[in-house]
């Protein structure tokens, strides 16, 4: 039975971790949204199996299991994919990763929906290019000289936990990708001072299953609904 | 050996979830930035072992091992301390009702530091209070609407995660007493609603464990320096 994961079919954003795990494994999956469409994600949510296990999308089922929040979804698919490490210490700190990624992405949302994230990015102008400025030139710093630290912490496979890929190296790949598309001026500056992290994203970006699933139609293309967005005012400037 | 907490002295914060979870366990314990000042724990950030693996406090260290991430970290501590469900599923999912106050947590922070976590709250209020504004009306109902509905999908022991306490109830008793001392009037007009959330939170308080030591010099009282607080001109009119 394939596992069936719930979100919304018009952008990558936090289903797009568990759409390059799935892909990777080659796992058998369907894509509920983009195959039924966003209102079968909005169904699902209220049925009630699904709404007191669940508070947003994405989520996943395997069968009977309904599991929610990316983070453990991965901390769920990752040993059954075959992209965990194979320790229960390696659990935990992969997972952990994952997590500081979850925070980073937040922080990314927020850069154009500092104040509200029921309006519009143009309503909250002015708030977003102050939160931005911020996110810019001290949280992308930080958060990616900690994965370089990590990285390099880790040991000399170049991945971030064990020896070999696991879905926090894919995560790692995704925001990176997410941040050279939305700031592309602020990551490339601090992508300079990252090169185990530049060396881990070419790697998985030249992982056959990857990319196949970056050249195939599935990959949504980034956009301007999804968490990174690409407003150039709200990048450091030149 | 006893488990060290490194986390702010000064703060509930988030961790927080980690003290209640110790002390309703009785555990041995230290919380170093109170036994040893904030310096310690500045200087413990920057420990090879530990800059590797944390991004930022709470952390926790069990003899070698050092974890991060307030979420993982009571993964991690959940079933030593007996305050995690029995079986695999139940601990993830009482991990996913963590991560999911986990988000809740942000979005309360994020009410008074909107756009730069680096300045102080009056350094942008007008901005605090667009966002504090969508917060109480929509985010408080949605996430304690959510909390509720969880707990009642969970059975008939009026607990989140299975048939006895888990460190799910512990935060949960805690972001409900948060919540009541930020925005007393926001959190008490949803209160109304969820009244198996509330006897949750009360039956929590009314431990023996919790109740000595919210009388205790441990708890730190909410403050205006911590994740949760009183602003009255954020929380909504009467």
């Amino acid at each position: 039975m394939p596992y069936e994961l719930y979100y919304w079919p018009d952008i990558q954003g936090r289903g797009e971790f568990v759409r390059l795990a799935l892909e990777q494994a080659d796992a058998d999956y369907v894509d509920v949204g983009r195959r039924d469409g966003f209102e079968a994600v909005v169904r699902a949510l209220k049925e009630p199996a699904v709404a007191g296990k669940v508070f947003a999308a994405p989520f996943l089922k395997d069968g009977p299991t309904v599991v929610g929040q990316t983070a453990a979804i991965l901390f769920y698919l990752g040993p059954k994919l075959g992209l965990a490490p194979p320790d229960e210490a390696g659990w935990l700190w992969a997972h952990q990763v994952q997590l500081t990624i979850a925070d980073l992405v937040n922080e990314a949302h927020d850069t154009h929906h500092p104040v509200d994230m029921m309006l519009y990015y143009k309503d909250q102008k002015p708030e977003a290019l102050r939160r931005a400025a911020g996110f810019t030139k001290a949280r992308i710093p930080k958060f990616l000289g900690w994965l370089e630290r990590a990285i390099e912490a880790n040991g000399a496979s170049g991945w971030l936990a064990g020896e070999a890929l696991t879905y926090a190296d894919l995560s790692t790949f995704q925001v990176v990708e997410g941040l050279s598309y939305a700031f592309p001026r602020a990551a490339a500056k601090t992508l300079k001072t990252t090169p185990r992290l530049v060396a881990l994203a070419a790697r998985v970006r030249d992982m056959p299953n990857i990319r196949a699933y970056l050249q195939s139609p599935r990959r949504i293309p980034f956009n301007e609904d999804g968490i990174f967005r690409r407003y150039p005012e709200l990048d450091e400037a030149d």
